[in-house]
């Protein structure tokens, strides 16, 4: 549209603010916005800042929840002897589409980055120990991500938890499933081959 | 998220609906929207309603407005003799980013779609002819996407037009500048031949 034409330009930029969403496919969207039913945008509009409001972080592990404690801590029939611990609430939603896991989690809201000014009282490292004092959790199991915050993260608290007699496991590195060896990086085969078992 | 949490698929459920957005960006975004501040959230779901309800159609060309008239037909210094024709409003933000043409539009709101049950009483045509009544249009341009359905709608409006004494042009179909010869689909090519001028 012509330069004089705000709602339009003003939807597209609000988008354009979202990850993954550029400026062009922001416009495509605020086009077809203003050609929907006002209802229907008023049901999209509701579901944003309702849900948002709606949601907080539970209080034993910092996932998303709707009351106080998540839909997992709150389910008596998860195992209360391992702990995930993941950086993100996206990562226990990860975990949760797998159906394996029967134990609880942890979400650190960060990962150790000191390029980025993120230290041990920046993430919900604190929380996690004290978590651990009552005994009940024999594994913690570390899952940040495979990347070097994620790996400096996870030594980081090896160290910490070690001493507290719990065992600490780091998930496992290697070709993802389905994928092509030729196109696996190097650090990434090097981690297959070191994490090799007998069949 | 677990089955219990409401307000995350909620949001994703509402994005998966617009175009271009499918359930795993939408879900990502929904995760994003969660962990954005809430002034963020309330500004991008008023940015959305409130440009909703803001915009409206030009009563002249069916363009998108905020008033009775868009801005290019409210602007004087535009051509009143010459009318683009175009399928739908982005079309017309399409043409204008191009500046070259100094026209006004008419936005049809649909091209004539039999398999889609759109006749020429379901798109802006009536509308269209009044306002070739006046005599002040001397070109009609028909700038309809160069597919079968846009094809065939500047057909059946170049044979009304023309017994009105206005000329009607069809915009050029060719190979797109900056692309290469070896990827244009045979149609294309054979449009650029046909269309081809001396140089």
């Amino acid at each position: 549209m012509s330069a004089g034409l705000g709602p339009i330009d003003q939807i597209a930029a609000e988008l354009a603010r979202l990850p993954s969403i550029g400026r062009k496919t922001a416009q495509r969207l605020a086009y077809h916005i203003v050609s929907m039913p006002v209802e229907r945008v008023q049901a999209l509009s509701d579901a944003l800042i309702e849900g948002r409001r709606a949601v907080r972080f539970c209080d034993r592990c910092g996932n998303y929840t709707t009351g106080e404690l998540c839909t997992i801590c709150a389910n008596d029939e998860r195992d209360r002897s391992q702990l995930c611990v993941v950086r993100d609430p996206r990562d226990v939603a990860a975990m949760e589409r797998v159906h394996d896991y029967r134990g609880l989690y942890h979400v650190l809201h960060g990962v150790l980055s000191p390029m980025d000014g993120v230290g041990p009282a920046d993430i919900r490292i604190r929380e996690l120990l004290q978590r651990l004092q009552d005994d009940t959790v024999r594994e913690v199991i570390i899952a940040t991500n495979p990347d070097i915050e994620g790996e400096a993260t996870a030594a980081y608290l090896a160290r910490l938890i070690k001493p507290m007699n719990v065992r600490v496991t780091r998930i496992a590195h290697g070709v993802p499933v389905g994928s092509d060896l030729e196109y696996a990086d190097e650090v990434t085969l090097s981690k297959a081959m070191e994490g090799r078992r007998e069949l």
